[in-house]
């Protein structure tokens, strides 16, 4: 069997039982994330050693030192793992809610139930613990998941996939809801994708080239972001200690992470604050890369940006700063040079405020706040699948909601239409 | 220039323009729905005499006769059209709206703000008053859109889409953001909805095939529903009068919508609703097939129905009538040959209503309703661009709200992420 009937086949096989883990109960659904979490806690010392080969293969193999750690489980990790599996379960079911019920003048009452989406793709990387983080997320909205992970953590998968087997079964429900893809072709990736009308909902969890590569070859649509071209905008009215403040939180609470800003945009009647921003970023061993207007006020240490550092998300202790004329020509360089992620403003004037809150067309657009607060935890979603900058169905941190969809839903006492 | 070529640069120009439209306050989006108006009814003579054009050609190239009907435009349905012009008016503006803003523990404020989707693309048959309807409701959601009307109907879109652009420039809009295909070649369509990453979301308005073809090819999001093979369900405590009631009503009230019945399912416990029912519906001229159980109650005038009668979308006086043990039996048979449409229960019984509301997986479900009800206006949307039978973005019923994205807003006092 090809890897593309092979793949179907595990697709068509999941979807075939979704409908009843969509019915299945909250009680029966969280159940099940219970008996998840016993199987792996008595397996714990099976998914070490069976991770301590997939270890022990992708270091003789010669991968990098820190995809290993990524791949590494340990008993504090496991235990991570475990208790992310009892936060999921702490949520409020998401499904079967009915929302914005309204009785209409025919008399008939019209709202809208939330209902899982039918069955999630999850296509991951180096890291097992995601098989875990998604299939829970799933499970918990109801959703049947098709798991496609790295194949350098194919032992520590299949142990898992093993867990949550056990797990479903024991509350009764179809294993087959969950299904890991047992290959580690890579072409059960371009397989998986193209399930179109089987698969609801693909969602890429990696780096950039993984999430390119499923969004060209997708036929079903992707959740995803692929940039984290993130902005700093110091109007002429912000608070200068407060720009300070965000501008170095914004940028060195953590350098690797989509949300951090790349760009800091300085109105030009806010220049007084640059040499503190500076200082302070070079204090905190950030590298200053300025346009012209910045490097001409002189400030130690800034060398001077290029074009490319204006597209640049450079994941590292790096920041470009660019001084604007204006919030227009802010918005215009956000417009040119953003990745649509997460753009703020730091200001005290309304209506500056208002206009950026408006016209920025980003997934998530803030005052006064640190962009690092772009994140499904931070916005009170309890969970985070990942972060969406397309403008279908899920924009900005997608948490379990975000794997739900709505039908509606008319209660009537006989009502005819005239 | 090929045609691909030609749509691309229409569809990037639209594009170019959509940030304008998107900034747009709702008192310049209404002007210019008033100056369209105007327009319209400056050049009336001439769009009747264009659409002339368009109806003498199609009789003298063997039309059918229903089709030249809907090409063709008269005082009244000009007039209809400004109607419906000055309905999207009056409708609250649906972006820009903050929802759901709560304060979280960290002091930031979270909401999201309702945002115009960007570019629409819309491609539809015979009928010119599409024209100003897709534009109305595209341009009152901040939506740039692209037109693509049938070739038949060229000199009165041609007609309509200069009004539309008179409107848009006398309120000092660019009128680039409302653009009809100017070339009557079909590649046109496939060229359209290829345009991934230009064209945020097509809709398609018109038959099957054309949903078929553009659903087949697109590379972008489609709004869409196939089939409407909706489902009356008699459980065994339904009200026996309002049971034939809704099977009249959801039948007879017309035949060719898609949310009007094509079969009807009776619980075996109450099949003593059939002689009434059937009795009703033969006398609004509709033909019964009956199946087994249905045809040995020798009913009089029931004929047997085949396999292919419960997958047949008759859009006409034709019923199917199937007797079946049970809910169970029922939502597996609209699982089966259902289209996700609408579909709608019969009972006194609360726990089987919930269980029907719960697990038919259609856009509608309705407890004690008619299905004729699902539609934009109906479910008071003020307004329908489409009804959706795909899971994601929209489901059922389309109206304004379903034009606009959401992003997320925060507010802060300059918190920073610990």
């Amino acid at each position: 069997m090809s890897v593309v009937e092979h793949v179907s086949r595990m697709a068509q096989s999941a979807k075939r039982v979704a409908p009843e883990l969509a019915a299945a109960s909250v009680q029966q659904r969280n159940s099940a994330l219970d008996a998840i979490g016993e199987a792996i806690e008595i397996r714990r010392r099976d998914l070490i050693d069976a991770n301590d080969r997939d270890v022990s293969a992708a270091a003789a193999s010669g991968l990098e030192a820190s995809l290993v750690d990524r791949l590494t489980l340990n008993d504090d990790r496991v235990n991570a793992m475990l208790e992310g599996l009892r936060v999921v379960r702490g949520l409020p079911d998401p499904i079967g809610g009915i929302e914005g019920m309204r009785t209409m003048d025919s008399g008939i009452q019209v709202g809208q139930m939330r209902v899982p989406l039918g069955l999630i793709g999850i296509i991951y990387e180096s890291r097992p613990n995601v098989t875990i983080d998604a299939a829970s997320l799933c499970l918990k909205s109801g959703n049947a998941v098709l798991l496609r992970g790295g194949s350098e953590a194919q032992h520590s998968n299949q142990l898992l996939a093993a867990c949550i087997a056990t797990g479903l079964e024991k509350v009764g429900l179809n294993p087959d809801s969950v299904a890991l893809i047992d290959t580690t072709d890579r072409a059960a990736v371009s397989a998986m994708v193209q399930q179109k009308g089987v698969i609801d909902m693909v969602i890429p969890r990696g780096g950039k080239g993984l999430i390119e590569r499923v969004s060209a070859e997708a036929l079903v649509p992707v959740l995803k972001h692929l940039d984290g071209v993130c902005h700093l905008y110091i109007d002429k009215e912000a608070d200068r200690a407060m720009a300070v403040e965000l501008a170095v939180n914004a940028k060195t609470h953590r350098y690797g992470t989509c949300n951090t800003i790349e760009s800091i945009l300085v109105d030009a009647h806010a220049v007084d604050c640059l040499p503190d921003m500076i200082g302070a970023l070079q204090a905190e061993g950030v590298e200053v890369r300025g346009c012209e207007r910045v490097v001409t006020a002189n400030i130690a240490g800034c060398v001077a940006a290029t074009e490319d550092d204006w597209y640049a998300e450079y994941l590292a202790p790096i920041v470009s700063i660019r001084v604007v004329d204006g919030i227009e020509a802010a918005m215009a360089h956000i417009s040119q040079y953003g990745s649509a992620h997460t753009d703020a403003i730091v200001t005290d004037c309304h209506s500056a405020a208002m206009t950026f809150l408006r016209r920025v067309d980003s997934s998530s657009v803030m005052v006064n706040a640190s962009t690092r607060f772009a994140d499904g935890f931070e916005y009170g979603l309890g969970a985070e699948i990942g972060i969406s900058t397309d403008r279908l169905h899920a924009r900005g941190p997608v948490g379990l909601v975000g794997l739900t969809s709505q039908k509606y839903v008319v209660l009537g006492q006989g009502q005819l239409r005239v």
